[in-house]
């Protein structure tokens, strides 16, 4: 079986959650770390994450697959700094939000010797820290791959492969269809949610009202701006024609409110529920579904283990658990999800006999 | 002591969770219950949420303070049917999402001898069931009232007084004022998460690849239709302008990032960030903030129960916890929020011992 030697440029939550993912890989040889941040690097080598560092122009020279985990804005220099030491036939590819230019910097900077393949794991970010690194941080992600439409189908297919110790679900899509569905999903929401924080004006008593779901539906607002600016200015083309119909389904909002139109109003809030609906959720993991109970539990130190325990004791696996409200002295009220419905109603069971009030969401 | 009969209407999660928080207030008297789902009011006294099940007129006849806790479209029948049964004097109040056209049903329908304050506690929903009502649902949150500019004070302070039993922040605002800070922090986005999944239009392809973050942020798109169609309608008089402006802002981010002028994009971008941060998160209870830390557990019955436990044992509590990823057979990363920074360097040495891989968020 071939071996590959990976290199990974940038070792950060990215790239370092890739080279976990890939060391323990049948298909890898070893794994080259290069970062600017040399103590990082450091870091990374002695656990474990990966096998050499080197700096750019040594880390590259000998490898088989090169990923690019740095931000969009130093793809350029990169690439030029690179380019000469290559090997013929080496695969190329990166892990940034958006893919027509930089599949359009590839062609410009380098060799035809060199196999490019644009990618974009959609699960954490390019500015996480070393120390967030997760093995398992694109498992049942979906991981985009553009290659060239001239591309040698054997060079996808390695990527794929290699790429496959992750967990993620690979898809093949054009650039351009990448960038218009991720214009959509991400980035017209990701300005969105800064519109929404702006309308405030910082006014403290509209705030002071805001604490509870406006901070939660605007949180995208407070990610690396540096980032989302790379990000929106290298997706502009897609991302204009896309926002100018987000005010246009917004302008249609408005008139038919002003000319209460209940039936249009109605029709339009159908449409995005059942569609939001249809949305699955999978960014949770592996399990296709769980079952929610909420439950009502004192305040004390250990109480999350104890009920936790509780039902493990009796073989009930909790796979999700989020605290609703808590209060210091009294207790709180809890989500726990279960695999199935029996593992529900016998840990409504369990819970109840001890006195913790319990319920199906 | 001066005991009031309080009188709730639509016994749900808000009617129910106030009659929780108050029962064992000593400025309470009795609470009757009056709801249209009968066997749920049976419930309602069966578990001593409240003392009795009346009827609508009977219900409000011999009360000092009624809530209304239905929809906001029932209102105008209700009241209608109330009005000649109440005594002089009586506090009428109610938990609708807006205030002003509440306000001008009052001063339409009720007589000069009935003191009419509105009142909206931003937790919870109207549409919610009884079995989610929770003493604790409106602690820490806000709740507005908005009285009538010549109300006697003698008769906001009774009903401030009897609400400090929640544990609300109890905030008095002109029903206008209400009206635009709620178009701007919650019925705008609720909109806008609407506009942002109708610009999808269903296309599965686009879907696939917003499992994770688009999901999460239009939640509210999935709320109740009929619900929001009320709250839309009965403030568009704040809505309309508050979508102008929205609108407005989106069309300034067009324009400047069709010109390309970063630093356009830095200021809209670098204002959202520093507004959105200063946000206080004040839902989650009493805990004015706390330390998280990440820690991945290995995937097995009961490891949540062992991870609470190892750290109750070392008397940390645990006030805030959550599943970030789980995979099945595999371990999963957790965020687990203390009190403290010393709770939370203490935790990572007490996890790191038991070789669980954790670390300050």
């Amino acid at each position: 079986m071939l071996k590959y030697n990976v290199t990974i440029i940038g070792v950060g939550l990215i790239g370092g959650s890739l080279a976990l993912s890939l060391k323990d890989s049948p298909l890898i040889n070893k794994i080259i770390g290069i970062d600017t941040n040399e103590e990082g690097l450091k870091k990374a080598v002695s656990s474990g994450i990966i096998d050499t560092a080197l700096n750019l122009k040594q880390g590259v020279s000998d490898a088989d697959i090169i990923f690019i985990c740095t931000p969009l804005s130093t793809y350029s220099t990169i690439l030029n700094e690179i380019k000469d030491n290559l090997k013929t036939g080496v695969i190329v590819t990166d892990v940034g939000s958006t893919k027509q230019k930089v599949m359009q910097l590839y062609q410009e900077i380098l060799s035809d010797e060199v196999i490019a393949i644009g990618g974009h794991p959609m699960a954490g970010s390019e500015t996480g820290g070393l120390e967030g690194a997760d093995k398992y941080l694109f498992e049942n992600a979906i991981y985009v791959l553009t290659p060239f439409n001239n591309t040698d189908e054997k060079y996808i297919d390695i990527l794929k492969q290699v790429l496959s110790a992750t967990g993620a679900k690979i898809k093949v899509l054009e650039p351009v269809q990448h960038d218009f569905t991720v214009a959509i999903i991400s980035h017209v929401p990701h300005i969105t949610a800064a519109a929404l924080v702006n309308l405030t004006k910082g006014n403290p008593n509209d705030l002071m009202l805001a604490a509870g779901g406006f901070r939660d539906t605007t949180r995208i607002a407070s990610s690396n701006i540096k980032i989302w600016e790379d990000i929106i200015f290298t997706n502009k083309n897609q991302l204009i024609p896309a926002l100018e119909s987000l005010i246009n389904i917004l302008t249609d909002y408005k008139e038919i409110i002003e000319n209460n139109q209940l039936k249009g109003l109605s029709e339009y809030l159908t449409s995005a529920k059942t569609i939001r609906d249809s949305i699955p959720a999978i960014r949770k993991g592996l399990l296709p579904s769980f079952v929610d109970i909420i439950c009502i539990v004192p305040d004390k130190p250990g109480i999350i283990g104890q009920v936790g325990l509780l039902l493990g004791n009796i073989g009930i696996n909790i796979v999700d658990i989020e605290i609703l409200r808590a209060r210091e002295g009294d207790g709180g009220t809890m989500r726990i999800g279960v695999p199935t419905l029996k593992d529900a109603e016998e840990a409504i069971k369990k819970l109840s006999k001890e006195n913790i009030k319990a319920w199906l969401k």
